[in-house]
């Protein structure tokens, strides 16, 4: 006996092998698919009918800060100066263990019901951030931000700490936890902080999580300090390879995109935060042009400010397209694959795709909407028409999350009113 | 007796003379808003209890084609040349006057469904969409789109049918339709053409919805035709005045933007559609800055592929934001401006705005949900955070038009079913 079986469904598969199911069913064993078609004869504990609705697979947020939920519309519209040092900075300093938890269990709670099954985060306190997944269901590849600022006593510290973090946490939950190191971005770490941090990860089998060329200050100190940017500066340094999420990379030449693609370094692309911070906007249609491998994070909730995954497909999709000035750039199929198989890859590529010996991280979104009629081509609706708030239904593991837009696996008032309560507090001790 | 009274809410009236409310009370007689305060003595047959939500106007849609929901994800991410002629007019084409009802009365549900309380549209078989307004209960101007296209005789029927158009259905439906001439745009009706609608609707009292500049095509094409630009043509010929709508506006010249401005055009800018069509990216930035009234519209969801507001509020702060390299570019509460009073100062000065004697056209968001926590400001919420499917209630004219989210106005499974049928029956017409 199977443990779920979903049927009466659109299945977007995202594996090219198969394409989509129009009327399909998915049986999920041991946190796993184990059968896609067309009718099945198994049966399940939990049968859900999707009729109405699309299958497909959990969207993947590669670059995050969840505990910034408590941050949500503290600080906008501000100069980067001002929002940072005046406001963002002063609020991360007072910042407790507690907070942290409360701010993580709120972006999960979000995550859960915006269709987004796992994601990638570099904060601190993040055993809290990890305790916050253990109880939400969620998959995550965690990292302690290190920012050693040429500081060796704090780059000292910083690595013990994330060293500690990557050892206690990895494959924890049941392996939904997986934990990388997180050294901050080349022009806030020195070039031997970050080469032994690649060492270290190596050693540890762990990824590594950075910010790559977020702003046009950034490409300048870097040129000013080594004379070249930091794509250069790291790969002159052994740092790249398939285990790098390096998020944002705005201000990329186009040998830094080769380089790149080269050294098989995952991009996490951030439409909304870059633009809201008017950061730049990232080459990410010749970076999908030249075969890096591009997904979709939201950065925190003070540069966005949701953790709404469809909102950053359908902005991405737009933003290069007038950026290019070509209405074919970044057609819906290939955002999705941004948003699933290309994040999962980055993370864990067990998901990210419905395809039998995968893990079962997917979500049920209901198509019986006004904004979601007529439909001609799901991907379409997917990218261009749907939201967050349509998905119904989100797996994570093969554990049912939310089921019928009920959120199973937390007291959803609770953690509103908790998450509240701390940012309201917070802000009080920054205004003291 | 009064109709309505909202209480327990926070209401953000957009009023500068008496700013936002924390905790107030709006009453509503007679189709208009008839006391905002703290609280109130008067009673009312319908109380509704607020608590944990913001009362704001209605957003206005100041460029729409209601009936192209029709064509939502029929065509996407296609040349534009691939998209018009080989896709949008051949179903175009086949419209009967049925479809334009029923694709009407789909978009009328989603605006209620995503607040927005009144739309600006220029189509053909406008009769039906005079209907479908009137029967859901929203608030529009409605112009019958006239493309003379050089054609005398085209011309003078399209014309006669506009006239004919703006005088059955002026002030119909209690006054919540208005109606205006809609010649098409510079590039597609000749300058003897656009003179003789100017002077037809100074005649008649109405206003003119035309496009303007929307792609880099009609500027060149104009300036070869008349060696000069569709803002200078118009301008020459005495067409502008604070009753012409201009859509678009992208590709402007900073003396377009004076003219604009000494006119007194209303402006809708539609950043989505601009986006998704690769036509480029309007100065709005400028326009605000110099004085231009400059409102927001969702366009046709053959190029959105929605109609929510919300949506486009975000989408136009952040693409601002972006194109100018200055975070503080159209900040939040600006944002809302073009959302609410601009778009009415386009349409319906008597709307747009929360304050006693005005219509009562407003939307209720619910503010308890993990995407909207903590709150810390109101305004960035409602831009940065927000989606139309947050808005519980939706009250136009004074009436209720959907109460905690059940829509009480529409059939609404009957509204989404003949949409979808009358959809797939028109692309089965086309590929036949």
């Amino acid at each position: 006996m199977a443990d779920i079986i979903i049927k009466n469904a659109y299945i977007l598969t995202m594996d090219p092998d198969t394409g989509d199911l129009k009327n399909g069913t998915v049986v999920i064993e041991d946190g796993r698919i184990t059968e896609i078609g067309e009718k099945t004869s198994e049966s399940a504990e939990t049968v859900i009918d999707a009729k109405h609705s699309v299958v497909m697979p959990g969207l993947v947020n590669t670059h995050t800060h969840a505990a910034m939920t408590l941050f949500r519309g503290y600080a906008d519209d501000l100069q980067l100066s001002d929002w940072l040092e005046g406001h963002i900075w002063p609020a991360e300093a007072r910042l407790t263990a507690q907070d942290v938890y409360k701010g993580s269990l709120l972006a999960c709670l979000e995550m859960i019901r915006s269709g987004t099954t796992s994601f990638a985060d570099m904060y601190f306190h993040m055993d809290e951030t990890a305790k916050a997944v253990e109880a939400s269901g969620l998959r995550a590849s965690l990292s302690h931000g290190l920012i050693e600022l040429w500081n060796e006593e704090k780059g000292e510290a910083d690595l013990k700490e994330g060293r500690r973090f990557v050892r206690a946490w990895q494959g924890a939950a049941n392996g939904r936890i997986k934990t990388m190191y997180g050294p901050h971005a080349p022009n806030t770490c020195s070039e031997e902080f970050l080469a032994k941090v690649r060492e270290e990860a190596s050693r540890d089998g762990a990824g590594i999580h950075i910010h790559v060329l977020e702003t046009e200050a950034e490409l300048l100190a870097m040129k000013e300090r080594y004379g070249k940017c930091s794509v250069h500066l790291l790969d002159d340094i052994g740092f790249f390879g398939p285990d790098v999420l390096a998020a944002h990379c705005v201000w990329l030449s186009d040998g830094d995109i080769e380089i790149l693609r080269k050294r098989g370094v995952n991009v996490s692309h951030n439409a909304i935060s870059n633009m809201k911070l008017a950061s730049g906007i990232a080459p990410v249609h010749k970076m999908l042009e030249k075969g890096v491998n591009v997904s979709l994070g939201t950065d925190g909730c003070a540069s966005n400010n949701n953790l709404d995954l469809f909102e950053e497909m359908k902005t991405a999709a737009l933003l290069h397209k007038v950026n290019t000035f070509s209405p074919t750039a970044l057609p819906a199929r290939q955002v999705l694959e941004m948003g699933t198989v290309n994040g999962a890859k980055a993370l864990d590529p067990e998901t990210g795709m419905l395809k039998v010996g995968k893990k079962a991280d997917l979500i049920i979104l209901d198509m019986k909407k006004p904004h979601l009629t007529p439909c001609f081509d799901v991907p379409s609706h997917l990218v261009y028409s749907a939201k967050g708030s349509d998905v119904r239904t989100t797996i994570v593991n093969g554990k049912v999350l939310m089921d019928n837009y009920r959120v199973l696996v937390l007291d959803e008032q609770k953690v509103m009113e908790e998450a509240q309560k701390a940012a309201a507090e917070l802000v009080s001790k920054v205004n003291a």
